[in-house]
C-alpha cells in the first residue's frame, strides 16, 4: 500500500454527494409512509384511538436501540488511545448511510406494496438494527480502514444483511428478535472474513498505538454501559407487542447481570496479577445480551436466562484470553475490537439457545400467545422440533453468507484505490482528521499566570 | 472593562436567590396542576382509562428533550478546552433558571385558566423549548460572559421568547412544531446581535484558549450525538397524538441521516489537506434537525425530507469555513459556537420550507388528518395559500423581534456591573471555578513506586 | 491490615461465582414470570388490549432508572483521579449483582404467589431501587474497599433494605414512591455507620489521590446531569398509573430545578474567592431529587415542590461546607462521596416533608384519587393525622435498621480477609485492575514525525 495517497479531499466527497443523492432518488420514487405515519390513512379509520398507533408501543425502544447505534457502539471503539475521532466519527458517517440504505434494501426483500416501500417506526427499528451488523464488521477492521473503505464496505453489507435476513424469517420461518444470528453472528463473521482478507503482515509497526489510555477506556465505558443498560430495548424492540416485549425485555435483562459477574470472575482469574482487564469488562460483560438475542421472546424463564448469560460471559472472556491470539497468529485474523469473543461466539452461542428452547414451543407453555411467539407452530403447520430444526439451519446459513460475503467483500476493499493507512500509520486519527495538541501543560503554566492576573483584578 | 470584578461571591448568590424566590412566589400563587395532573380533576372523569392520560404520549419525548437541553447543548459546548466547567456547568444553571420562567412566561401568554396557570408534561416540554432558545444564545456569547448576565440575558430572552410565540402560533396560526422559527432562528438572532453588542476588539489575547484539545473534542461528541439521537423527539414531542408524532419523528430521522453525509462531504472537500474537521461534524451534521422543525409535522414525504437535510448540511459547512470569518472581520460578531451556522441558517431554511409544503396542504394529501396539522385549512377559514404566507410573515417577525431584542438585551449586558472576564482571560474556567490541577505526571511517577508496593505486599 | 493480599485471582472469581451460581438456583426454583410477562397468562384473558400491559407504563421509567444506576452512580463517583476504572467498574459489578439479590429478597418479603416470585417491570424497577441504596453506601466507602468487600456488603444490605422497606410499606402502610427513606436515608446512613466503622486513622497518606483533575470532573458531571434529568421519572417509576405518575414527574422537575439555583448561589457564597466548586454542583443539585421522594406523588402543589428543592439545595451545600469536616474529625466518618449530603441530610428532610404532606390529605383535594395515594385515608381506616404519624415512625425505623446494619455489617466487613487497600494506597485503580500509562506525550511527538510520513504520502 506504499504510494497510496490517503488524502481524501476528492474520494470521501464524491462517494458521500453519490450515494446520498442516490438514495434521495430512490426514496423519491420508492419510499412512502406507511398506515400509522400517513396522515389520510391513519385517519381514514375512525375506530382507532390514537394510542393504538405503533409509535407508543415502539417509539421508547426506538430511540433505546438508536442510542446504543451512536453512542454505544461508537463511544465502545474509543478505547484506542489515538483513534477516538475515527472511532466514534466514522461510526457516525457509516451509521448514517447504512440506514437509510437499509431502509431500502429491507423494504425491497420484505414486502413491497403495490411496488412502495412503507415505512414507520418498525423499519426504522430495522434500519438501526441492520446498520448494527455494520458496525459489529467496522470493529474488526478498526484502525485499518479508510472511510471510504467503510462505506463500501457498508453499501455491500447491508444488501447481504437484507438477502440472509429475507431467508432467515421469511424463508425459513426462523425467530431472531435479537439478531443473534442475523446480526451479530452475521456481522461479526463478515467483519472477521473481511479483515482476514485485508491481512497487514507488518501492522505490528503500529502495535504502540493499538492500545489504550486511561481516559480513552473511560471513554470505552460509556459505550459499554449504554450497551448494557439499553440491551433490554434492543432484544424487545420489534417483538410481538404486549407480553412478548416485556417478557424480552426481562429475559435479557437477567441474562446481562448474571454475565456481568461471570465476567469479573473470568477476568481476575485469567488477567495478570488477578487485576482486572478493561478488555474484557468492556466487551465480554455484553455477550449476554448477545446470546439471549433469539430465545428472549421465548418462554426460556428468568433462570433459564441467566444460565445463558452465564455462559456467554466465560466463553467471551476465554475468547479474549486464549482464542484472539491464536486466531492473529494463526489464522491471520486480525480483529482490533475482539467482535468475534463479543458477537461471533456469543451469537452462535444464541441460535444454538435458541434452536434448543423451540423445540420446547407448546400450547401447555405459551397458550394463545404461542401465536405471537411461533405462528407457524400455532397453526400446526409444523412442530416445535421443525421450527428448531429451521433455527439450526438458519444458524447454517448465516454463517455461511457472512463468510463468503466477507470473503468477496474483502477483496473488493482490497483494491488499493481507497486511500486506506499505510501499516506504519494504522490506528492513527491524524491521517483523515484535523487534530488539535494536548495544550494541557501549557494551559497549567498560564493557570499560574492567570491566577494572579485574577487576583489583581479582584482586589 | 478594565477594574471590574470578576469576583461572583456577593451578585451570583443575590440573583440567584431573588430570582428563585420570586419564582417560588410567582409559582405559589399563579400555578396549578392541569387535568391530567391534579388527582382530583383527573379522577372526577370515570370514562377516561389511565392510558390516555398525556404522560404517556409525551413523557418519553419529554425525556429525550430533557437529555438534549441538560447533556446535548452542555456537553456540545465543552470543545473549549479551558471552558469545560463552565460550559456545562453554566448550561445547567441558565437552563435550569430558564425553565421555570418559561413555564411563566409562556403559560401568561398561552392561555391562563381563571387566572391561573395549569402545567402538565406537555408545558414542561415547552419549557424545556425556551430553554432551548436561551442555550443557542449562549452558545454564541460563550467565554465571554458572566454567569451573572446569562441569567440577565436568560431573563429577558425568555420573556422575548414567549411573546414571539405567542404572535407566530396564536395570533398568525402558523405551525413550528420542532421550532425551526420559535427556537432555532430566534435563540441564534437573538445570540448573535448580543454578542455583537458586546464586541470586544482585543478578544485576539484570549485566542490560544479559543480551540480545541483531544478529550475536550471528545467531550463534545457526546452532546452532538444525544442532539442527533433525540431530535426526532425534539421535533415530535408537542405534535398531535398519532400519526403526527409519529410522521414527525420519522421524517427527522431521515433528514438528519442525509444531512450527515453531506456534512462528511463538504468537510473533507473544504477542511486543509482533505481531513475532516472536528467543528463541522460536530455542528453541521445536526443542521438537519434544525431545517426540518416547521416542516417535520407535515406530509414532506421521507424524500423530501432528506432533501432538505443535505442542504442543511451543505450550508452549515459552508457558513462555518467561509461566512463565519467574515461575520467576525466584518460585522464584528464574534459568534463562539457558531450558532449562525448550526441554528441561524438552517432556522432560516426550515422556516421557508415550512412555507413551501404548506402552500400544498389539502384534504387530499392530509384526508381528515389535516385538522391537526392545518386546523384553520381544514375548517376553510383559510386557503393554503394563505397558511404559507403566515408562515412567511411568522419568519419575518422572528428576525425583527430576535435582531431588536438583541440589540436592546446587548447594551443592559454591557454594563459593567456583572463581572464578566476582560479580553485577556476569556475562555477560561478559572475565573468562576475551583479548578483541579492535571496531575497525571506525578500520578504516573507515583504508579511506579505504587506497583512496587502492591508486589510487596502480594509477596 | 499491612501484609494484607490485595491480589484477587481468587478470592474475586469466588465469590461472584459462587454468588451467580446460588442466584441461579434461586431464580430456577423460585421465580416465574408474572401476569404481565407470562404468554399462557397474558393471553388467557381476552378481554384487556396490548396497550393495557404494565410494560408500555412503566418501561420508559425503568429505562430512566436503569441509567441513573449505572451511568448516574457509577460517572457522578469517578471525580477521583486515578480511581475511574474502579468507580464505574465497581458500580457496575455490584449493581449487576444487587438487582438479582434484590428480586429475590424483595419479591420474599413483598408477596409470594404459591411459593412463587412472580417478577415483570414494576419488579425490575424495584429492584434497580434496592441497588441505588446499595451504591449511596458505595459512595460512603468509595476508594476504600475491595470487590469482595462490596459484594458482601451488597449482599447484607439488600436483605436489611427487603426487611426495612417492607416494614414501611406493608406493615406501617407508609408512602415512599420515590424512596426519600427507604433508598436515601437507609442507604446514606448503613454507609456512613459502614465507614464509621471501617474508620482508617492513617488516611491522609493517600491524601493526595482523594480529589479530582479537571477531565475526573468532566466524567463525573455525565452522573450528575443523568441523575438530575432522570430523577422525575425515578420518582414517579412506581407510582399509581395516570396523574400520579404525571404529578410525581412534574413535582420532582421543579424541585430540582430550585434546588440547582439554591445551590449554585450556596456554592459561590461560601467557596473559595466565591469561586464555584464542582463538589457542589455535582452533588447539592441534586438534593432536590432525593427531598422530594416521598412527596412526590403527593398534592405538594408545585411551588411547594420548588420550596423543598429550595432547602435541599441550601442544607446539602452547607452539609459539604461544615458538616462533613466536622464528622471526619469528631466523629471519624470518612465519607467519601458525601453522601451523608446529598442523601442522608435531604433523605431526611423528603421523610419530613412526606409526613407534613400526609396530614394534609383529604378527599377535597385529591377527590376519587386519594385511593391512589392514601389507601388507607380513603378507605377511612386511619385519619390522615394517623397516616403522617405512620410517615414519621417510618423515617425512626429506617435510620435504626440503617445504623444498626451498617454497625453489624461494618465489622464483618473488617474481617482481614477480603484484601482491602492498604492506608497508603486508598483510592488507586492500579491495585485492582491493568491500568494503561498516559501515553499523550510520545503520542505528541509522535504526531509531528507521522505528520511527515503522511504529507510524503500525500506528494
Amino acid at each position: 500500500m506504499s504510494g497510496a495517497a490517503t488524502n481524501m479531499r476528492i474520494k470521501l466527497p464524491v462517494i458521500c454527494m453519490i450515494l446520498q443523492v442516490i438514495l434521495i432518488i430512490l426514496f423519491g420514487t420508492l419510499v412512502q409512509y406507511n398506515h400509522d405515519t400517513d396522515a389520510k390513512e391513519w385517519h381514514a379509520n375512525a375506530s382507532h384511538s390514537d394510542y393504538e398507533n405503533d409509535f407508543y408501543y415502539r417509539y421508547p425502544s426506538f430511540q433505546d436501540v438508536h442510542v446504543m447505534i451512536f453512542i454505544g457502539f461508537g463511544f465502545l471503539m474509543t478505547f484506542l488511545q489515538r483513534y477516538g475521532f475515527s472511532s466514534v466519527g466514522f461510526n457516525f458517517l457509516i451509521a448514517a448511510f447504512s440506514l437509510q440504505w437499509a431502509t431500502l434494501m429491507q423494504g425491497f426483500f420484505h414486502g413491497m406494496h403495490a411496488g412502495k416501500i412503507h415505512i414507520g417506526v418498525e423499519s426504522m427499528i430495522n434500519a438501526d438494527f441492520c446498520t448494527g451488523a455494520v458496525l459489529i464488521s467496522f470493529g474488526a477492521v478498526l484502525g485499518k480502514t479508510s472511510p471510504v473503505q467503510l462505506l463500501v464496505m457498508a453499501l455491500f453489507e447491508v444488501t447481504l444483511f437484507a438477502i440472509n435476513e429475507y431467508i432467515l424469517l421469511s424463508l425459513l420461518g426462523a425467530r431472531d428478535a435479537g439478531g443473534s444470528m442475523t446480526i451479530h453472528t452475521f456481522g461479526a463473521y463478515f467483519g472477521l472474513m473481511v479483515t482476514r482478507v485485508l491481512y497487514r503482515p507488518n501492522l505490528d509497526k503500529s502495535k504502540h498505538r493499538n492500545s489504550s489510555v486511561y481516559h480513552s477506556d473511560m471513554f470505552a465505558m460509556i459505550g459499554t454501559l449504554y450497551l448494557w443498560m439499553f440491551w433490554p430495548s434492543f432484544n424487545s424492540a420489534v417483538t410481538a407487542h404486549g407480553d412478548d416485549q416485556h417478557r424480552t425485555a426481562l429475559n435479557t435483562y437477567y441474562s446481562l447481570a448474571s454475565c456481568t459477574l461471570a465476567t469479573y470472575a473470568m477476568s481476575a482469574v485469567t488477567a495478570h496479577d488477578g487485576k482486572l482487564d478493561m478488555v474484557h469488562i468492556q466487551n465480554a460483560a455484553l455477550a449476554g445480551g448477545v446470546a439471549i438475542g433469539t430465545a428472549g421472546e421465548m418462554m426460556l424463564t428468568p433462570g433459564g436466562s441467566m444460565i445463558v448469560g452465564f455462559l456467554a460471559g466465560i466463553i467471551s472472556v476465554l475468547g479474549f484470553k486464549f482464542l484472539s491470539p491464536i486466531l492473529e497468529s494463526k489464522l491471520k485474523i486480525q480483529d482490533t475490537c475482539g467482535v468475534h469473543n463479543l458477537h461471533g461466539m456469543p451469537g452462535v452461542l444464541g441460535a444454538i439457545v435458541g434452536a434448543i428452547t423451540s423445540a420446547f414451543a407448546s400450547t401447555e407453555i405459551y397458550g394463545k400467545g404461542l401465536e405471537d411467539v411461533f405462528p407457524a407452530v400455532a397453526t400446526k403447520d409444523i412442530e416445535s422440533s421443525q421450527q428448531a430444526g429451521f433455527q439450526a439451519i438458519s444458524l447454517v446459513v448465516t454463517l455461511g453468507i457472512a463468510l463468503l460475503g466477507g470473503l468477496i467483500v474483502g477483496f473488493i476493499l482490497k483494491l488499493p484505490i481507497y486511500g486506506s493507512p499505510p501499516d506504519t500509520i494504522c490506528y492513527e486519527d491524524n491521517i483523515y482528521w484535523e487534530v488539535p495538541g494536548e495544550e494541557e501543560h501549557s494551559a497549567d503554566q498560564l493557570t499560574n499566570v492567570r491566577a494572579e492576573e485574577i487576583e489583581k483584578l479582584n482586589e
